[in-house]
């Protein structure tokens, strides 16, 4: 009996190294499905019973996880798992920014076929729905004939409006149709909002590392950027914020506080809660860029954080071109306060936006095509976020760092000895493989040792190979420390 | 035989009556074919061959044209021809400006489907190619799947860029697709123009009227204007200008130099020629808003400024908002100095245009069904503006000044004895008939007695009565003189 047991937790142990052994070697990684019950089984010769003990302990020791009726899947959390990064410190001082031609390469590689596509925060069009919204564009544009081609003014066709807010309110928030104006994409949105509330030579806070676009909109703008304290989990540093606005004349803060682009940090609701009293205590405006809002790897989508001000200052910008069509550009506004001004900007800037995409974008969500899509991308997304950070555990030396986001699809990476990720930039672009440069995300000269890793694409052999590619290269890099 | 010739004069002068008569009466308008030779010869008891000499002489005389294989057809310069406006003086200074409150009124007016739309500068769709566009929209929706939903990056789609570099070359203008930026409509064209030239606080001259929609623009973007007295048939007045040039700091010229709006105004090419040498002669840009220059009536497209410019500082802009699809928003810049820092601003304040529509519009060019929709679109247009001087030189009283346009679709109307055109405004719309005030196409309270009349919709019952209406009311205005 007692030999029974031995041989059985033996047996039960050799189960478990077995799929640990799958992981170490990249044959199983997270998101990966593990082989089922009976597969497994009958590849060991053990019983079922034995194969569910081995499942059961790796799930509680946080290597696999039980999805219901589907089965057992590796964690983001397995094997390898690097460290997050620390906190950013970009010093307190407004800047102004001058990086047109570093934004111009990075650029250039996106659209370059033959490039594996690690450098912009672009998701493969593979995972969007393509074939429905051309039969959805197909119908329209035979039925919509003069209406498809005429003008559709600010702020917008009202379907898509109303649609939006009743996606808001089933996420618990309250936003009127009354309040949104569409606008071209998300940059679009930005923008307008940036011309509403600041004009030449202001200052606007902005989390550090930031989105390199904000950075060149800001610089074009002629606005002076003030990049705050920010943790790649919680979000900017309301301490750190506090001071500024006690000290400096901010003019509004523009934050990503879901996901954030690049480090894919979430606010949490009370942060949130405290960042709005703060500013808008102060009535200085609040621009949220929600673009990745509704790529939340978990059950429930963040909140706004409009949701939490009760003084209209919040400006909310967002668009579909990270979850559905970049190149419909549709995007939104909600606004309270400044609605009607943002109204006349639209119009003064670009009178319109393109009426069919709007039609085509309204009907995809009435149909609840657009909630069924989002389910699977969030899943893909979560998959390929979680390979990625597991294969650059794996790859890259010891000491590198690595975002554990909850959300969207990109990774902010430090390497270690403060290696330099420009010089890694010109090694990898050799060889065919790109990723964005931390130098971008900065006014400051800091994030020389960060790069930032597009997950947007299905994993693939090209892609599993440029990683262990790119690992190889920065264990070449000099120590810089 | 003196008798018979006597009597042969007395029946062609009396067919003479007859047409004059028609023409007279309203029953037959400008743009109108007139009977054929067979019909009058019947209906009039006379001779096919006295019908077509009297026919020549109202040809030798101005009131018929004949066209080939058509037959006679009723010219603008039919009876009660109007006079046109003088040359504006709207005085040297340079202005801020401020307007949205009937800015507003005007444009919440260009929507309502009650109103007879008179106001907004706006084409009716019915003369657009709806379901040519829907079928070429249809087909690539299908074919494109992936591309159709991706990005396509500034400058822009290859091949709608080499079409509109082709119908450059065609009308003999020299301009390459690499100096082409697809956007998101003429406004943003302007909108991104404006940026790269010139900061808050700078002089931008313009025509005087001015467009209203560039005065809004102006305004947001917190530039000062200079309008400059403008001739209602060559345009700006080029002395005024260089005078303005020689005493003030001006940052750019912002000019429609064909078909203006709202005067219709058209430069002659040896005035294009020396505005160019006046302007990129001292370094200074000129912004040329061409949205109006395929809309020529007579077979000559007039030449852009950029075509007499050797120095590389002409920005010319364009859409298809006017001539095909203004819910496309399909416009685009021509740059050749500006080019790079163009395409960065783009990517900086809306990312990328529509991707779909600029496939669309590309095959429409490349098939040809563009130019043969042209050709339709101008006499539709020519009639139009024929039809609507015609009927308001026999509507409104004596002394109302009407301008006399070679293309587009606008008349800028001089109401007489300083007819105030606001209180016009307010007893037009209780009878819901629009128009825009001239108000609103200055900077300076110049132009209170003018209205802009759009003929952009197919002649009919409604619009005549609304003209008439229009001619009653301007009967009742007070001497304002």
């Amino acid at each position: 009996m007692l030999k029974q047991a031995g041989k059985e937790a033996f047996v039960y142990e050799s189960v478990i190294d077995h799929v640990r052994g799958m992981i170490a070697h990249g044959a199983l990684m997270p998101g990966d499905k593990a082989p089922s019950l009976r597969k497994l089984s009958k590849q060991l010769k053990v019983s079922i019973t034995t194969v569910n003990q081995a499942y059961r302990h790796l799930e509680s020791a946080g290597v696999l996880e039980a999805r219901p009726q589907s089965g057992f899947y590796v964690t983001a959390l397995a094997e390898n798992a690097p460290e997050t990064p620390a906190r950013s410190r970009p010093g307190g001082k407004p800047r102004e920014i001058r990086f047109a031609q570093l934004f111009k390469e990075v650029f250039s590689l996106a659209n370059d076929p033959d490039v594996v596509p690690l450098g912009a925060a672009k998701p493969s069009m593979e995972l969007m729905p393509a074939k429905a919204l051309s039969r959805t564009y197909r119908s329209l544009a035979g039925r919509l004939e003069q209406r498809g081609i005429d003008y559709c003014f600010p702020p917008g066709y009202g379907r898509l409006r109303s649609e939006l807010a009743r996606r808001y309110a089933q996420a618990g928030m309250e936003v009127s149709a009354e309040q949104i104006i569409i606008t071209s994409g998300a940059t679009e949105a930005i923008a307008l909002s940036l011309q509403a509330v600041a004009k030449r030579g202001d200052i606007i806070a902005v989390e550090s590392p930031v989105y390199f676009s904000v950075l060149r909109l800001l610089e074009r703008m002629g606005l002076r950027i003030l990049e705050i304290d920010t943790d790649p989990e919680t979000g900017i540093c309301l301490d750190v914020l506090e001071n500024a606005l006690d000290t400096m004349d901010i003019k509004a803060l523009l934050t990503v506080p879901n996901y954030n682009n690049p480090t894919g940090s979430l606010m949490p609701d009370e942060r949130k809660q405290r960042l709005v009293e703060m500013l808008c205590g102060r009535g200085i405006p609040v621009i949220e860029d929600d673009i990745y809002g509704d790529l939340h790897f978990g059950d429930e989508r963040p909140s706004l954080v409009r949701h939490f001000d009760t003084t209209g200052n919040v400006i909310t910008c967002s668009s579909f071109s990270k979850t559905l069509a970049p190149g419909y550009r549709i995007g939104w506004i909600v606004a309270s306060n400044h609605y009607e001004d943002l109204v006349e900007w639209k119009q003064a800037m670009s009178s319109a936006t393109a009426t069919i995409p709007q039609y085509v974008v309204a009907d995809f969500l009435r149909s609840g095509d657009y909630d069924r899509h989002l389910v699977r991308l969030r899943k893909a997304y979560r998959e390929q976020v979680e390979k990625m950070r597991f294969m650059i555990g794996k790859a890259f030396p010891d000491g590198t760092r690595v975002t554990n986001p909850e959300g969207g699809f990109v990774l902010w990476v430090q390497l270690p000895d403060r290696g330099d990720s420009l010089k890694l930039f010109n090694m990898a672009i050799q060889e065919k493989i790109s990723f964005t440069p931390g130098l971008l995300f900065s006014s400051t000269r800091k994030y020389r040792d960060f790069i930032r890793i597009n997950c947007g694409f299905p994993w693939n052999h090209d892609i599993e190979q440029a990683i262990l590619r790119l690992g190889e290269l920065v264990h070449r890099l000099p120590d810089e420390s």
